[in-house]
């Protein structure tokens, strides 16, 4: 390829160059989440040129990805590894579609999985907004802009090929290459890389369910008590409507006290872009923007910091954002009385989900409070052993539930702030038993067949297997 | 030492930390010139320390590092690796100061042979004019901001250790983290990492001499022929006088024909400021700021873009900004008839410069010309053979003297342009012919002492070697 025009006449031509055989690994981001057009396209063209038994290491499988199993089922794929998989192809996974174990690692773990040589990728497909010839290249510029590129970058760096899959050339250079042209083998200009409209999942807005509105009413009051709301403090939280309530309460206090925190991180939502712009945060640090407002904000604010999924969350480098984490408000399906979390699996064993950033977060920050109802659909949040570990327990601090608070055991000076502040206090076991009172015991039914998934922790170690549900 | 706050007490604990040992190889960047005292005060505390045989990494060694004379003396400093020499230094290396060989590499000979693993850093001292706690840091702002780090970001990296210096700690997260805390081991806060009224040296001036004016005229009168001055043009030039006139000329000259220029890359000077903000160029691309304005200028302005040394110019990534020049500038000490170019040593032998940039970018530029009085010191800038080949001669097609132009034998379309648009070709052996009628066949005394440094190619083959002098 040359070195000053990488730009392919075809997508096809452009896999053909990066020499793609059978059974190497193809990778791809989720930044365009529901609205993502390149991992399909990809895969079909790989399909269509006869590549086999690829794998395909996603951050993300969304619902739009669900065409992945077709190539499953014709041979195409026959690997996953993810951070995160939507139900939609998680069930037939569950149901023992793919003869391999599908990796689940966090968005922490998969670029310290690269670092550390743990994981390898082949041939790398970005889809960008906006590239140049040379594959300078961003998600900021061009109509289909979502944003932070973070999730990418890492992929950028060690992937032996990259290929930069835009709908917008621009000419050289890209001022803003939030990828660089070091690290870019061929660019190829497609009509359309996805949908931006849908970015914004449907959980991106604050809730108005009053249990909801309750949960957030104590995580803040918690927060509040905890002694962390203070200058300089540092936030992230997720894009559920819970989530946001809790965002948004935290900057009335912050409002009503004076306090300047230094920065919110992760998902970046309209929400958090309102506290930054108001002043109440110093500097927003993004590795995926969750909206328009974020994606519009990144572009515009520079103090709106675009970071790599390394820089997030790697524990293989020398420190990552999470480090610096004070408080992160994470959600839960399932928590037990070691106040391990479960948000890879539902009820019924089912894959619907993922640790993307939870696990990181977690055992980052100085507080990580799980917000959820203690009941959802007439089963219990609590259980007692939780069906899949998505994040161990010695690195969740608080759960907060509608019928009240519980901290981990280890959480002494916690436990007394809280209780001291006034606020609804139990222990886990008592929770526990005031959802079995409610719903009654559940029959639970763990999943008896062959391994279908891992669960790797952040640090690569095994964490748990997710078995095939066989009913 | 802690992943969120990595401050040190002091230098000597930083050091301490790193396990520096004895026959380690320590780096160092030039960005604040010959205003720099970080490379100073490290090796002064690495003796107090007692380290001893220690390899010197440096982009540059300028004047003011003229104490590492004196550690090499102690036996603190062993061997050197740079891109560029100053006398006051080169000239004890060719007097035998060093048992070992220096290697002289190019700006992207050196990150690339960190990405060959040819070369090893084990701790890379990076002066910053700001940092937090974490190393999250850049030359952009505070008391004594340099503008672009880009020599150190492939150091930051590829070492095995990465220690920031800085005189201005700034509140976790600078959010522009032109070096990523992913990298940094520790961060020292000294009282003063130098002069930034240094940066500027005394060649950042448009010539007002006649015979520069000169050759800046007949070269602007060689690009307007070329053919390469269109829109869409990228061009560099270095700081010298001359070639600040030839980039004032050429501004004259776009200005006129209403050409807008893609980029101009590069050391950056007020002069490429100007141009830049005039709309005559979309972008500059920035590896090194050479004065105040230029440092101002990549604070403010977005398009004004800093790159790593890798991303400008290594020939060990997939692509960098020197593959995309059109036009570059360059001076020489000699050329010689194939058209070689020594900037490396003098007419006496004496070490005296080195590549900087030079083998890069007339490697990488579709026209590279050299512009140089054809005499100088009363001795012929042309030779029979260059005391030391910098850069190779099938790199430089053209060469502009005020007593007339010479074009490389394989550039026959640039030389048919030039003699169509009237202006004064010779060949270079006419134009030899015409210096030494002037001056004399000067007396050469090759240097016939033992090798005291290694020229190594951008793409790590030896092309030269240095030998001591001996009178």
């Amino acid at each position: 390829m040359k070195r000053d025009n990488k730009v392919m006449p075809s997508l096809a031509e452009a896999i053909r160059q990066t020499g793609l055989r059978d059974g190497m690994t193809v990778s791809f981001h989720h930044h365009l989440r529901d609205g993502d057009a390149v991992l399909n396209l990809v895969l079909a063209e790989c399909e269509k040129l006869g590549v086999r038994d690829l794998t395909v290491n996603a951050s993300a499988l969304m619902a739009c990805h669900h065409p992945i199993v077709d190539f499953i089922r014709k041979g195409t794929v026959t690997g996953i590894e993810c951070n995160y998989m939507h139900p939609v192809v998680g069930h037939e996974i569950s149901k023992g579609l793919l003869a391999r174990e599908v990796i689940f690692r966090s968005h922490g773990g998969r670029p310290a999985a690269l670092e550390r040589k743990e994981a390898h990728i082949d041939v790398a497909f970005i889809a960008a907004s906006t590239s140049d010839r040379a594959g300078n290249c961003n998600g900021r510029d061009g109509r289909t802009a979502f944003g932070s590129i973070g999730y990418a970058m890492p992929d950028a760096e060690h992937a032996d090929n990259v290929v930069v899959v835009t709908d917008h050339l621009a000419p050289y250079p890209v001022s803003v290459a939030s990828i660089d042209e070091r690290y870019v083998d061929a660019v190829v200009v497609i009509d359309s890389i996805g949908d931006p409209d849908k970015i914004m999942s449907g959980t991106t807005r604050v809730t108005r369910d009053p249990i909801g509105l309750l949960i957030a009413d104590y995580t803040a009051r918690a927060l509040s008590a905890s002694g962390l709301l203070e200058d300089g403090l540092s936030f992230q939280t997720g894009a559920g409507g819970t989530s946001l309530a809790v965002a948004s309460f935290i900057g009335e206090i912050m409002r009503g006290r004076g306090i300047r925190g230094s920065f919110a991180s992760g998902g970046i939502t309209g929400m958090l872009v309102d506290l930054f712009q108001e002043g109440l945060f110093e500097t927003l640090i993004d590795v995926q923007c969750f909206d328009r407002d974020a994606v519009r904000s990144i572009r515009d604010n520079e103090k709106h910091r675009e970071i790599s999924a390394s820089t997030y969350a790697s524990p293989a480098v020398k420190s990552s954002v999470v480090d610096h984490l004070d408080i992160v408000i994470l959600g839960a399906t399932e928590i037990d009385s070691q106040f391990n979390v479960n948000v890879h699996t539902d009820s019924n064993g089912f894959i619907m989900g993922g640790s993307g950033g939870h696990s990181d977060t977690a055992a980052g920050a100085k507080l990580s409070v799980i917000v959820a109802p203690l009941i959802r659909a007439r089963l219990p949040l609590i259980v007692d052993r939780v069906g899949t570990i998505s994040t161990p327990g010695k690195d969740v601090d608080l759960l907060v539930t509608q019928y009240g608070l519980a901290c981990n055991p280890e959480k002494t000076e916690l436990d007394y702030r809280l209780r001291s502040a006034g606020l609804p206090v139990f222990t886990i076991e008592e929770l526990h038993e005031r959802a079995v009172g409610i719903t009654g015991v559940p029959g639970r039914h763990p999943s008896q067949g062959r391994p279908v998934a891992r669960v790797v922790s952040r640090d690569g170690d095994l964490l748990d297997i997710i078995r095939a549900v066989n009913r």
